[in-house]
């Protein structure tokens, strides 16, 4: 019974050892997570915060859960300080009661995720401070908020009040460096920042300025990492050492379309690499395919999504490019529910392939973006994109759907059309 | 100046005569069109029946403002009858004042669309027995309608309420085959179908059994048509008769799935027919790429999209498939609008393309048939879509989207995963 370590408990982690479960029952897995929570959603948070949804509710498994129906063992509360493959052990601490552990493997993935990257400004100490990478951050953030708005009703409705009413007070500083977070009695009190009259005053303050892959042990270890600064992999999620697969936020992914590893901190895609790497820890040969950049994301009313390259990475890159944007209602016109979005096309100049879009907009844009992302995928030409038999009907579409009418545009741009 | 005759004043002939103009300005382009209406949206007529909507809402242009904006001549209430194509000419009658009229072109293009398909059975002519093809008929068809419910309330306002009524109250009764429309004083009283206890009382029927490609006036120039019955076209929607085109309903469509012509009735593919029919009028000589039969449509709140070929369809032309339908949430579970939709993909046994897929439910489900008809288009296997980089966010997919887990199950039945 062949001993499986996998270190880290949430997409990555826990879809690898589920994965090498389903396909090979015999094997021995076991997880090992250094907080208390496991098999959460991230990308839930603020809808957490919004009060939309409860902490337990973007939980799909406890520990206890995961291991009465997958039979995978997870050590929750457990840090892992070392790895050493020549001995093929990993030693770690737990981290509520101070114990030492020692686990062995044959095969081990490394799912460690990311952690915060600190902006090098004082202050970062100060109590009220916050970063964000997990649901024990989230809940840290949430206790430490001020109770709620109109007392006379209940704290989860008023919370959903408090979200509808911040999109018209957001105040929103670009380009302004901060210098120092400015505290009294340990308390954060203010921002001082590089454009200001002096200091904003701050009750709170959520430091959100990046993360870096979470590395440390594996290097340690002597699995290499990439120019990305996330550890290399193979597409069978394989390291430089045998036996150890990495996978998720800690991991590189292969670009399809500049044929390089790239960095994406995305659970979609931990969630895929680790479904791979599952397999490929049960034996089962399998490729990852790589990602291109897909995300959504709703700020306030508006759906922002892109895929593939953007203009400027297409640059950096030097793939010539032809781009166009096109605003368009996201369904018939003389339907109630039509909304505008603007839709962006980039195109390879040479081979005249689709390799980046962008929507945006206050109607369907993640729907198109997929479509865009599945046409990057397939390798096809803008030309053919112009042609594609999409799905039409008043309330959903129309009919010359957005997409279509930005990739006629992209062809005319390239004077072929 | 070459002369451009087009006999059709919607999708298709529109979208072409707009398309030749654009491409080549010296045109000398005339439409003629048999009913007072053109440019209008065929799809938008049961939004205009349930008041969401006027008629004029729906008439993007009218003969006039077609005329002053795009330098096209158009003739409404003129009805061709018979075209010479030895000649040359094309003859037909005006319906508003019974003239008759003659056309010369160098070039025709035949966009005639469909008319319907009656039951042979007795009754049909009698009044308030509707068939619908055009805005025409929908405009008489509500005409004929019973006031409102609720007269307290306006009119439109009271469409909208009987329309949300319908939901609970529509009756559906299906393979009972009607025997005959039975009336009184020439208006239609009743319905005697074969399966029924006598007459079932009506006020009005609406027969909606189907349409022909209307190719009379073609297949008298001597025009082929193919097996479908529609008119046979090239790729450059030309039909056997040098100089003359045909595009939209009343023509073929290349199914690149079965690589042979078949028969689409729908706004997406006539206006792409069009288009392209129009770049060859004025010589370029651009291709149609085929169309695979995506469409979506509301029933009630239920979203049905279909693209591609149907398990039956794929048997009918020996194609080999499996298939796999998974239920699933279009969101985040915890996101408040999550609701259920049905994915069913249907892939190529032996090449592993896709080739068909069907979304059903209460969610989004046109945003999924639009990733198939996109992955069906480009050929892609289902074991590439199945790790396709679809977007994700709580209040637009999924962690996993639909599709990606349709796929897995699909290939789970072909035994490779």
């Amino acid at each position: 019974m062949e001993k499986i370590l996998i270190i880290g408990g949430n997409a990555a982690g826990l879809t690898a050892a589920s994965r090498a479960r389903r396909l090979d029952p015999r094997l021995n897995i076991t997880v090992l997570e250094k907080s208390p929570y496991i098999s959460y959603s991230t990308c839930g948070i603020p809808y957490y915060f919004a009060g939309m949804t409860t902490a337990d509710e973007l939980v799909s498994y406890t520990p206890e859960s995961f291991e009465r129906e997958r039979g995978i063992k997870v050590h929750n509360h457990t840090c892992v300080n070392e790895i050493v493959p020549s001995r093929k052990r990993v030693f770690a601490t737990r981290t509520d009661t101070g114990e030492h552990a020692e686990f062995s493997y044959e095969r081990l993935l490394i799912a460690t995720g990311v952690k915060p990257k600190l902006p090098d400004i004082p202050g970062t100490d100060l109590r009220n401070v916050f970063t964000i990478i997990d649901l024990q951050d989230a809940i840290r953030i949430k206790e430490a908020r001020q109770p709620q708005v109109l007392p006379g009703i209940d704290r989860d409705m008023a919370q959903i009040i408090e979200y509808e009413v911040q999109r018209f007070g957001v105040r929103l500083s670009v380009g302004s460096r901060v210098l120092a977070l400015v505290g009294s009695d340990g308390h954060v009190t203010g921002v001082k920042a590089a454009s200001g009259l002096g200091i904003e005053p701050a009750d709170m303050v959520l430091l959100d300025t990046g993360v870096v892959p979470n590395v440390d042990l594996a290097r340690e270890a002597g699995i290499q990492t990439g120019v990305t600064g996330a550890i290399s992999v193979n597409s069978h999620m394989e390291t430089n050492v045998p036996g150890i697969f990495a996978a998720g936020n800690c991991a590189e992914t292969y670009c399809s379309i500049r044929q390089r590893p790239i960095l994406h901190y995305i659970g979609t895609v931990a969630a895929k690499q680790g479904r791979i790497a599952g397999e490929n820890i049960a034996a089962r040969r399998t490729k990852f395919l790589g990602a291109i950049g897909t995300t959504v994301l709703k700020v306030f009313d508006l759906a922002v999504a892109r895929t593939g390259l953007s203009s400027e990475q297409a640059a950096a890159d030097s793939i010539p490019v032809v781009s166009a944007r096109i605003e368009a209602l996201d369904r018939a016109a003389y339907y109630p529910t039509a909304r505008k979005i603007w839709v962006k096309l980039i195109a390879n100049r040479e081979s005249r392939r689709l390799v980046g879009a962008q929507v945006v907009g206050y109607g369907e844009a993640s729907k198109r973006i997929d479509v865009a992302a599945t046409a990057i995928t397939a390798g096809m030409r803008v030309d053919d994109l112009a042609q594609v038999d999409l799905a039409y009907s008043p309330p959903y579409g129309n009919l010359w759907d957005p997409l279509l009418v930005a990739a006629q545009a992209v062809l005319r741009k390239m004077s072929m059309w």
